[in-house]
């Protein structure tokens, strides 16, 4: 299995690195470590024992897809879905005419524009549920969690998928399809479009912290999310509010990632996860003002930190 | 005419010092300048020619109005309606059977806790349209404006209210009698409901750059509050939500009182506008949910700042 990882970040790096100690030939494309990563590779430190500490030495290392002798039989492309980023310019030097495209990112609605950009490649929609930073280049921590969901877009399970997620087995980190992948980024949306603006626009408060003052505003905001995702027809059970408030009590508190990304001055997902969700609730005619009103603060919040 | 002013931040000053100017007697109750009020009174420095330069001595500077030799005809109470605050436990000893009280400071419905506790006293509300900051101890800056509106709560217009608002005369800041103070606190309050918490949500953006990026949102906050105003009886015209988008681009851009006293760690009128806003709305059955939303950050805001 020939894979090609586009972005080294903590994403691309790690789940790269999983499936190349699984046996895959992966390489990369790197940007700004391209230097650090050809030198030296990627190191990874894990709290997860299954996980362990390793080195990942890509089997190439690029600055452009051009570069590489072969096609991939997957692209996994692992960048962020924020404002001004071209993905579908990204995937163009790396696809032959087998190549599968696979998006790892958080967010809903982010593959239209991928699946417009290249009609005739499978493409597969893929969440990751985890803890994972980039320390330095060529440096990773993954301090907790991992689980990978992916599925096709806009549907199904097809055999190259699945063939992909159990390249994952024996990685200490599970892989699990979906059915129905565009209906499990609207259920990791309700949390998000929840914490997520509300870690930033309280000014840094963690999971913990925003629920014991506002558990009133979070519910409000996940109830409108559901609300979206059950007019797409992907219907999300009744008591999930309930369930996503107490397993959060639960967890240990902590700072959402667009809060790490807002306080090191890293670009947010504010539209990726805000702003789609609320032009979903939009053309479907729901009134959804809390997801507006925060969607609205976040782009201020943008304008803020772009004028300084 | 015999006044006693409680507190000596920038608006108890200001105004006391305009009444002190025209002939009143007017003595102050500080609590934090006192030592620096009783030796050396208040310098007001005005941008406004008309108002100038000048140096305010009080009648007496006391730090209870147990020191007061008599009972003041009018008492001001020019403290800020923020969480905590104990409002009528201030004016306590400083009223005899004819004083009445006199509420100069932002937000809605502020005056009903006052109300209950003196319900023997006339209650004259009052708004102050104006730019003014406390510089240091007995320092005061009048940036521009200076409009005082008041009117008897819950309506109307006294004799008393008449004949304090005419102590202003001569003075370069013009006082009007409002039939409906409560209606008017309800119109300042759609534009600060927006701007106020906008500002500090945003981590500090001007009037201008709020509007350059979240006019909708500006617009559908203004509209709830209308909405609040309406339902209580006191209509405001329809085209009000315009004007106050377009004298606020006129207007040069500025930042709102709320931000500088966030930006500065003091406490904020977030209850006064938003919160009082949003129990209106509830009780009335209405649905305000972007305000509900704003309200609901500002009290994440407030929680963060605490546990710094």
């Amino acid at each position: 299995m020939n894979i090609l990882i586009i972005g080294t970040g903590a994403i691309g790096g790690f789940y790269g690195s999983l499936l190349a100690k699984q046996g895959a030939t992966v390489s990369v494309l790197a940007r700004s470590d391209y230097a650090q990563v050809r030198a030296h590779g990627i190191h990874i430190r894990s709290a997860v024992p299954a996980v362990g500490d390793y080195h990942f030495r890509p089997a190439r290392v690029v600055r452009s897809a051009l570069e590489l002798d072969e096609k991939p039989d997957y692209v996994l492309l692992c960048v962020k879905v924020v404002a001004g980023a071209d993905r579908a310019a990204l995937l163009k030097d790396a696809l032959g005419p087998a190549t599968r495209i696979v998006l790892v990112s958080n967010g809903v609605e982010i593959e239209d524009e991928i699946a417009a950009a290249y009609p005739d490649h499978a493409l597969i929609s893929g969440l990751a549920f985890i803890c994972v930073t980039r320390t330095a280049p060529g440096e990773i921590w993954h301090q907790a969690y991992g689980r990978l969901a992916l599925g096709d877009y806009p549907r199904g399970v097809s055999p190259a998928t699945l063939a992909l997620c159990q390249a994952f087995e024996g990685s200490g980190i599970p892989c699990a399809t979906s059915e129905d992948v565009v209906g499990a980024r609207w259920q990791k949306c309700v949390w998000n479009a929840a914490f997520s603006p509300l870690s930033v626009l309280s000014g840094g408060l963690d999971t913990h912290a925003i629920l014991d003052t506002a558990e009133p505003l979070v519910r409000a905001i996940m109830a409108e999310t559901i609300l979206i995702s059950n007019a797409l027809g992907h219907p999300l059970p009744t008591d999930m509010v309930e369930k996503q408030v107490s397993s959060t009590r639960k967890m240990p508190p902590y700072k959402t990632s667009m809060l790490l990304d807002h306080e090191a001055g890293r670009p947010m997902e504010t539209e990726a996860i805000l702003g789609n969700a609320v032009r979903a609730g939009q053309r479907l005619g729901l009134d959804v003002p809390h997801l507006a009103t925060l969607y609205g603060l976040m782009r201020l919040v943008e304008a803020r930190a772009a004028s300084h």
